[in-house]
């Protein structure tokens, strides 16, 4: 299975802006889009970044500076998968799963509606990233008769963009960005039974 | 497999406190703890309340106003497995992987450190759900030299306790407590290409 995987190479993670320096942001961007890839490719698959600018990369990178969208769907050839490359808690397991699973569309769905990974078998279909994406792709798949699977998974269903999805990946993850976080100084903080996390002053 | 569902009957959710008043919550709260029992029916295993004071109920209710790890702790009689009462997006499907996995101890981990659901099949394992959890309960797990499993589930992970896990229910429930919160007026809001939700003035 072809896997595009779509990095935003310019200014990445944004939303984590108030924990970590631009720098950092990208250094933590990269690590866990080579967690991704590297979970792809162990799950015998053959990823692709679909970057905004150029990187360095051991996996075949394209360069498409127009927006998510429109950049996957030049290239959404069948059959074909979209992982996208904050997903720092993907396990080989868990895209296989995705992989493996049968529909004409099959979407591993993210928090707050989004879709974090996808599977296209069906040649009419179409992505369209902004809002609820989730609920905009039952729909498209819908439209053009594709019956559309859903793969049940809290690894996929995790994006690492704002400071309490930290949390997440310093209790779940095993690879290079939860490294690279626990070296950064990130802990893990109780308060009142909420866990979120907390930065060591160096 | 009998099937523990601890239920803070007294003041259920008040998380919810800024979007619903006190008896919506108990409303809301029963619906969910509906939804999660019909699942486990549904799933070929038997719920049993456990409940923090009498409620009326369709499943047995075993009453105990103890604190939570506590009271089951003194029902932790195995094989058995505990599901919370707000985990409204579990399915039948979903509870059944739970169920099935053949460790000695299952965990569905939760957002947040949390252990949504759980099957013990150790006669010296015991819970502690304060704080991460997740975490205590692998070492728990551990230290009694049995191995954990781990259940990869989206719809076992988010538990319904903040306003934004009110989205998830919108965007993914299929029950009587999707319903209900329809019904009181709720609906998705995109915003800045994030989805919370919103309620119509009636």
């Amino acid at each position: 299975m072809d896997v595009l995987v779509p990095f935003a190479a310019g200014e990445p993670k944004t939303r984590l802006a108030n924990v970590l320096e631009p720098n950092e942001r990208a250094e933590f961007a990269r690590a866990m889009l080579r967690d991704v890839c590297t979970a792809i490719d162990e799950a015998k698959a053959s990823p692709t970044v679909l970057s905004t600018a150029h990187i360095d990369s051991e996996w075949p990178v394209i360069v498409d500076d127009q927006p998510l969208t429109i950049a996957v769907n030049d290239r959404l050839d069948p059959p074909i998968a979209v992982v996208m490359a904050d997903l720092a808690l993907a396990t080989p397991d868990a895209l296989s799963r995705l992989f493996e699973s049968e529909g004409l569309v099959v979407i591993a769905p993210g928090l707050g509606g989004g879709t974090n990974a996808l599977v296209v078998r069906h040649p009419d279909f179409y992505t369209d990233y902004h809002g609820a994406s989730v609920t905009d792709h039952r729909r498209i798949a819908s439209e053009i008769g594709a019956e559309t699977e859903t793969v049940d998974s809290f690894r996929l269903a995790v994006d690492i963009d704002e400071p309490d999805d930290l949390a997440e990946l310093l209790l779940h993850g095993t690879g290079e960005a939860s490294e690279w976080l626990r070296s950064a100084g990130f802990e893990l903080s109780v308060t009142d039974g909420r866990v979120t996390v907390q930065r060591r002053t160096r």
